[in-house]
C-alpha cells in the first residue's frame, strides 16, 4: 500500500512540476488576469455588479477604518474572538478582490498587513483553549473553522501576491500558511482524511494555499489525501459520525467527489450541509480548473459538481428555503453566500442556464469575480427565466444504491404549490436522523407538516455556545420528532447510529409527472421485526382549490405492537370532528424515552365513526387532515417541551394516531390545504375541508384500495399495488361485488 | 322631555324641507354630479385611480357573471349566508360607483336587480333564526350587520336612483329600505340609541338611506336618535356593556360625535373599534356635508372627525398595525378598508396633508370617489411625505377627564423604532380589559411585549362562530393577561365591569419630546386598598444600538399583599443570569381564578445577587430585560394554555416577578433590544445586553433614584419625583453621602 501511494505521489509531483510553469501568474486562483481585465473594461455597464462593487467598497472601507483586529483566540462560536476571526476572513477575501478590480492599493495594504499580523500571531498559538472538538483548531475551536479561514485567505493572498515583497511572502508562507496547512492535514488526519464536509474544507484549504504558493506537496495532499493507515478505525467525531467507515480506501478531494455524492448529485448529509460543503468543492474546483486544467475537474464524474448545484437548488421549498432534514437549522435558503457562489460558478461554467439567473436575481448579489460578473451581465441583458423546481427522486449513496429522497411538487395556480419531501435515505452520517419513510410538506407559505430540524441555535452563544444541544440527540434525531411511524415507543434502528449506518430503506416506486404523482418506499430494517411501507400521492384536481396529499402507511409484524403515527402540523388547532379531553390542570409526559419524554400529553380522543378530521390554521391559511381510524385508536394531541430544563426546545404541537396491540396496521390520511384568511378584511375563504370521508375498501399485502369523497358528493378511488412496481402489470381484484382493475402501481379515478 | 324633543323635531322638519329642494340630485350621497364629472374628465391620467378602477371592474364583472345570490338568511358569521350577504353589500356599492364613473349600464342593471331581489326577500324575513344577539337582525344575526348592509347599499341606491324607474324605486323603498330603516331604529332602540359603535352604524344607515330617499323623518331620527325613554335602564349588551349608562341624555349621530370621542379624538373602545366605527362616522358625515352643508358636520366639535382619523393613524406600530388594546384582533392595520376611506376623506376635506398620501401609498388602494381621486392625484403629483407617527398622550372620556393612552416612540436610526403604549384609560365599555397601567412595546419587527388582544377568531366559524369566546372573559380581559401589576391574584376592579366603569387611573406626567421621554400614571381604584404608580422612560442614547425602556412600578398598601408583575415577552427564552428549576415531567396551573387558572407554571427561580436578567430571541432579534429583584422574589416562567378545553388560547410565554407579603413594592426593569441574527449568514450581532446592572439607590413616596450601568462601565442615574408633576420644581435629596439635585419630574444623567 505504502509503495503504491509513493508511486502515485511521484507521478503527480512530475505532472505538477510541468504545469507549475504556466500557473505562476497571480491572481490565478479564483480571479485570473484575463478575467480581471474584462471586468475592469466593463465597469459601469453592468448594474448589479457595479452595485455590489460599491457596497463592498463601503463595507471594506469601514473595516479598514476600524483597523486590523487579530485577537488571541479564546472564544467558542458566538464569542468575540471567534466572530472577529470569522469576520476577518470574509473581509480579507473581499479586500483582495477589490484590489484586483479597482487597483486601489489601500486594499492590498490592508490584506498584506493583516496577513503579517496573523503571521506574527500564528507561531505563538497552542491548540485553541476550548479543547472541545475531535479536531481542535488553533485560530478557532475546531479545525473546520481554521480551514474556512484558509480557503478565504488563500484567495486574498493570491490577489496581493505580486503586491507583497518576496520577503513578506516568505514570511507569511513560512510562519503562517505552510504550518497551518500542515496542521490541518498531517496534524489532524482524523479531520483531513474523512469522506465528510469537514474534510472537504480541509482539502480545499490545503490545496488552494498550495496552488497559490506553488507548493506541489500540499496540492497533492489535498487531492489525494494523507496515507490512509494513519487513521484509526472506528473513531467517531463529535456528532457520532464514523471518521473512517470500513471500506474507505481513498481520501482527499477526488475521493470526496467520489464519495460525498450519489451519482445524481445528492449529498448524504442533506441540503443544509451540502449548502455548506458546496463552497469548498466549487472554490477548489475552480482553482484547479484555472491552474490544473488537465485534471478536467469540472467534468469529473460526469459533471458531478453541476449535478450537486442543481440538487441543492431543487431541495428547496417555494420560497427557496432548504428542507431542514437531518441536523439542519431552519431559515437557511438559496440566499446563502455559498449558494450565491454556486449559482455564479454553475452559470459561468455549465452552459449559462437562464434559470440560474432568476435565482441570482432573488439573491440580489453576485460574487466579485468573473463568474459573478457573467451572471450580472446575463441579468442586465434580460436573459433570466423563472426557476422551476421539479419533482425528482434523488438516490443516496456513492453508488446510488442507498435509498434516497423523493420530492413531489405541483400547483393549481401560479401563486400556490404543495411540495412533499419523503425521506428513505441512508443514515446521513453523524448528522443523520432516525426518520425513515418520514415526510415533510410545504406550501407557498412555508411548512405545513414540519421537520423539526436540529436542536441547535447556530452561532447563538446563549444556547450552549451555538453547538448541538443534548436535546439534539434526545429529541431532534428521534423518530417521534418526525412525521413517521414509531413502533413501541422506540426509534428506528433503536436510535443507534451504528445500526442505522448499515441499512437504508428502498424506493419502491416514483412518478413525478402529471396530476397524480406518487412516491412509495419500504423499510425492512428500521425495526428488525416490523416491515414498513409508505406510499404518498400528490393530487391536483379541479375539485380542490389547492393540491391535496394522500398518505398510506402500512406496517406489519409477526408480533403485536403499538404503532404511533405523528404529524407535526404547523399552526393552531381549530376544530376536530371527534371528542377529545384536554388536560385542564395537570400535564404529564407522553413517555419516558426515545423522545417521548419531551412530549406533554395534552389531550386524548377517540373517533367513533371511523374518520378523524383535524382542522388547523397557520400563516393565514386553513388546513385539514382527514384520517381513517378505528374506534379504539387513540387520537393524541401532544406538545413539545417536557424534560427541557433550559428551554432549548420549541413548543410545537403534534397529532398522533395510536394503534395498540396490532400485528398489522394501515394508516390512511388525506391532507388538504383549503382556505384563506385575510387579517385586514377579516374574511375567511373556505375554512372547512372539501374532503369529507375517507375509507379503506380493501387492504392486504398485495393491494390497497381507498375511497374518498368531497362535500359535493364526488367520489374518488385510489388503487395501489403494494408489491409489483411495474408500470405495465395488470391488476384485478374483487371487493364484495365490485371489481377493481388497473394497470401499473396506482390508479386514481 | 317629550315636549322638547317634539319641538326640536319640528324645527328640523322645517329645515329639512327647505334643504330638500337642493339635495334631490343623484348621486349626492358620497359621489356628486360635479365630482363624477371631474373624475370622468381625468380618467387615464391618474395611474393609481385608473388601476383601482380596472381592478374593480374585473372584480364586479366576475360577480355579475356569477349571477345574483340572495339566500334566505340562516348562518352565523363565517357561514355561507352571512358571508354571501356581506359580499353583496361590498359588491353592490362598488357596482354603483362603477356605473357612475364608467356610465356602463350593466352595472346599474346589476345594482337594480339585486335591490329588487332583496325587496322581494325582505318582507318575508322573520328575525334571523340564530337569535343570539341583544339586537338580532334580519339579513344577518345582528342588527349591526344589517346596518353595515344598509350603509353600503344606500350608496349603491343613490348611484342608480335616476336609472331606476319610479315604480321600481317605490317598490324598493316601500318593501326594503323604509322597513329596514324602521327595524334598525324604532324596532331596536337598544341598538339604535346607544353611545356605541353599533349605534353609529345604525344612525348612519338610517340617515344615509333617509338622505337618498329624501325622507326627513329618517334623517332626523339618525341625527337626534329616538326618544330616550324608550330605553330600559341598566340593560347590557352581549359584551356586558351598558346600553344606556346613567347620565346619557342624548342619542343619535350628533350625540355619538359628542360622546364617542375625547376632545382630542381618542375613542374609548380603542383603535381596533375606532377603525370599525370611523367608517360610518365619515360616510354619514360626508353624506351630510353634501346634502346638509348648513349642519357644518365636518367642523363639528372643533373638527372632531379629523382628530379621530389622526388618532387612528397614530395608534399604530412601526408597520401600521393597530395596538390590540381591549378586545382587538391582532393583524388589523391601516390597510383596512375603513382606514382607506378615512385617509381619503381626511386628505380631501382636511387640508390635503401630504403625510396622509404616504399612508395611502402603503395602502395601495383608493376609494372610487372624489376623495380617493384626489389622493391618487396627489400621489401622481409626487406630493407624498413620510408618515411620522408621534409621541402623544391621548385623553379618554367625552370631557377628556377619564385617564387616557400614552404613546412614546423614538429611534436610533431610520430603520428601527421602539414604541411604548401605556394604558391608563377608562374601562372602554363592554370591550374594555382590566389592565390599568399596563403597557405594550413594539419595535420595527412587531411586538416586543405583547398585549394578548381578544380571545376571539373573527369570522372563523370553527371557533365559536367567530364570536367572543368564553376565554375572552376568563383570560383575555383579566389583569394577569397584560403587562401590569396583579395584587393577590385578583384582577383590577375585581374583574367587574360595573366597578371598572366608575373609575379610571390618571396621567401624572407626560413628556414626549427629546432623548428621554416619560409617561407616568397612577391608579388609586384598580384595588380599593392599594395605590399603583407606574413611570416609564424611553431613552435614546448613543451608547445603545437601539432605544431602551425603563419601567418603574410602585405599589403601596396598608396591608401585606402578593404582587405579581408579568411581562408577556414575545419570543423564545435563551438565557437567564439566575438559576431556575423547570418542571420536567408534570405541569400544574399557577392559580385558580382571574386568569391564573389558564397558566401553566413552567419554572421558578430566584436571583441571589439582586439583579435578574432574562435574554430572549424573536423575529431575528435579541432582547433582554434586567430587573432589580430581592433574593426572596419568585421569578416565574409561565405559559398560557391550561383550562382551555378547546384550544382557544395561544401558548404564549410570560415571565412574572412575584413579591410576597409586602405592603410596599417597587419593581424596576430595563428592557433593551440589542442584537440581531441573520438566518442566512447565521451570524449574531450583539446577542447580549449592554446593560449590566440596575439598582435602586433611593425609593420612597416622594422620590425614586435609580442607577444602571453598561458593560463598558458607563453609569446612568435616573431621578424621579413621584408626587410633584411640575416641570420647574427643584428637588434635592441626600442618599448616604451623595446629594441628588434636579429640576422637574425627572432627570437622567
Amino acid at each position: 500500500m505504502k509503495k503504491i501511494i509513493q508511486i502515485q505521489f511521484f507521478i503527480l509531483l512530475f505532472l505538477g512540476t510541468t504545469l507549475s510553469l504556466c500557473a505562476q501568474d497571480h491572481p490565478s486562483l479564483i480571479l485570473t488576469k484575463s478575467g480581471v481585465a474584462q471586468i475592469r473594461a466593463d465597469l459601469g455597464s453592468v448594474p448589479l455588479f457595479d452595485e455590489i462593487l460599491e457596497e463592498t467598497k463601503k463595507e471594506i472601507d469601514a473595516e479598514i477604518a476600524l483597523g486590523i483586529l487579530v485577537p488571541v483566540p479564546k472564544d467558542m462560536a458566538g464569542g468575540y474572538t471567534h466572530e472577529r476571526h470569522k469576520r476577518n476572513f470574509f473581509v480579507i477575501q473581499k479586500a483582495g478582490n477589490l484590489y484586483q478590480i479597482t487597483e486601489d492599493e489601500k486594499y492590498a495594504i490592508y490584506v498584506r498587513d493583516m496577513l503579517l499580523e496573523y503571521a506574527e500571531l500564528f507561531p505563538t498559538l497552542p491548540l485553541h483553549p476550548t479543547n472541545r472538538s475531535y479536531a481542535t483548531g488553533k485560530i478557532f475551536w475546531q479545525c473546520l473553522n481554521d480551514a474556512n479561514w484558509l480557503v478565504y485567505t488563500s484567495q486574498a493572498y493570491d490577489c496581493v501576491y505580486n503586491f507583497m515583497s518576496k520577503k513578506e511572502r516568505e514570511l507569511v508562507e513560512k510562519d503562517l500558511f505552510r504550518p497551518l496547512a500542515d496542521f490541518l492535514s498531517e496534524g489532524n488526519p482524523q479531520f483531513f482524511n474523512r469522506i465528510h464536509n469537514h474534510s472537504t474544507w480541509g482539502n480545499a484549504a490545503v490545496g488552494m494555499i498550495g496552488l497559490v504558493m506553488n507548493d506541489k506537496e500540499l496540492v497533492d495532499r489535498a487531492l489525494y489525501g494523507l496515507k490512509m493507515d494513519i487513521n484509526k478505525k472506528n473513531e467517531r467525531d463529535n456528532d457520532g459520525g464514523l471518521i473512517r467507515p470500513d471500506g474507505q480506501k481513498k481520501a482527499g478531494f477526488l475521493a470526496q467527489l467520489d464519495g460525498s455524492f450519489s451519482p445524481d448529485g445528492y449529498f448524504t448529509e442533506g441540503p443544509y450541509y451540502l449548502r455548506y460543503a458546496i463552497f469548498p468543492f466549487l472554490k477548489f474546483a475552480k482553482s484547479l480548473a484555472n491552474n490544473k486544467p488537465e485534471l478536467g475537474i469540472l467534468e469529473y464524474r460526469d459533471k458531478i459538481l453541476e449535478k450537486a448545484v442543481y440538487s441543492l437548488l431543487y431541495q428547496t421549498d417555494y420560497n427557496g428555503l432548504f428542507y431542514p432534514i437531518n441536523d439542519s437549522q431552519k431559515g437557511m435558503s438559496w440566499n446563502a453566500r455559498e449558494v450565491i457562489t454556486a449559482v455564479d460558478l454553475a452559470y459561468f461554467h455549465y452552459g449559462n442556464d437562464p434559470m440560474l439567473l432568476s435565482v441570482a436575481e432573488k439573491q440580489g448579489v453576485v460574487a466579485l469575480d468573473e463568474a459573478g460578473f457573467s451572471v450580472a451581465k446575463g441579468l442586465a441583458d434580460g436573459l433570466a427565466k423563472p426557476m422551476k423546481q421539479k419533482s425528482i427522486a434523488y438516490k443516496d449513496g456513492p453508488d446510488g444504491t442507498e435509498g434516497g429522497i423523493g420530492i413531489l411538487r405541483t400547483s393549481t395556480n401560479p401563486d400556490n404549490e404543495l411540495c412533499l419531501v419523503m425521506k428513505y435515505s441512508a443514515q446521513g452520517m453523524g448528522h443523520g436522523h432516525f426518520d425513515k419513510l418520514s415526510y415533510s410538506l410545504y406550501d407557498e407559505t412555508g411548512e405545513v407538516m414540519q421537520d423539526y430540524g436540529a436542536a441547535r441555535w447556530v452561532n447563538i452563544d446563549q444556547k450552549g455556545g451555538g453547538r448541538y444541544l443534548k436535546e439534539n440527540n434526545t429529541w431532534a434525531k428521534q423518530s417521534i420528532a418526525h412525521n413517521t411511524l414509531v413502533v413501541n415507543e422506540t426509534s428506528h434502528y433503536n436510535g443507534d447510529i451504528r445500526i442505522g449506518e448499515k441499512y437504508n430503506p428502498d424506493l419502491f416506486y416514483f412518478n413525478g409527472k402529471g396530476n397524480v404523482q406518487v412516491l412509495s418506499a419500504k423499510s425492512k430494517n428500521a425495526y428488525s421485526d416490523t416491515k414498513l411501507h409508505r406510499t404518498m400521492v400528490l393530487v391536483k384536481d379541479e375539485n380542490f382549490r389547492h393540491p391535496i396529499l394522500i398518505d398510506i402507511f402500512k406496517a406489519n409484524s409477526e408480533k403485536n405492537n403499538q404503532y404511533d403515527l405523528p404529524v407535526w402540523f404547523q399552526g393552531h388547532l381549530l376544530l376536530t370532528n371527534f371528542d377529545y379531553k384536554k388536560e385542564a390542570t395537570t400535564l404529564n409526559t407522553l413517555g419516558t424515552g426515545h423522545g417521548y419524554q419531551h412530549l406533554w400529553k395534552e389531550a386524548v380522543g377517540k373517533a367513533k365513526d371511523g374518520t378523524a378530521h383535524i382542522n388547523w390554521f397557520s400563516n393565514g391559511k386553513f388546513y385539514s387532515m382527514i384520517s381513517v381510524v378505528e374506534p379504539e385508536d387513540e387520537l393524541i394531541f401532544a406538545r413539545l417541551g417536557a424534560n427541557d430544563p433550559e428551554y432549548n426546545l420549541r413548543n410545537d404541537p403534534s397529532f398522533i394516531i395510536r394503534k395498540k396491540d396490532k400485528k398489522e396496521a394501515t394508516f390512511v390520511s388525506v391532507i388538504e390545504p383549503h382556505g384563506d384568511y385575510n387579517w385586514v378584511t377579516e374574511l375567511s375563504e373556505q375554512p372547512f375541508a372539501s374532503v369529507e370521508k375517507v375509507s379503506i375498501l380493501h387492504d392486504d399485502n398485495q393491494y390497497t384500495i381507498l375511497q374518498f369523497s368531497n362535500k359535493a358528493g364526488k367520489e374518488w378511488t385510489l388503487m395501489l399495488a403494494n408489491q409489483d412496481a411495474s408500470e405495465t402489470s395488470q391488476h384485478k381484484i374483487n371487493v364484495g361485488d365490485k371489481v377493481f382493475e388497473w394497470i401499473g402501481v396506482y390508479q386514481l379515478k
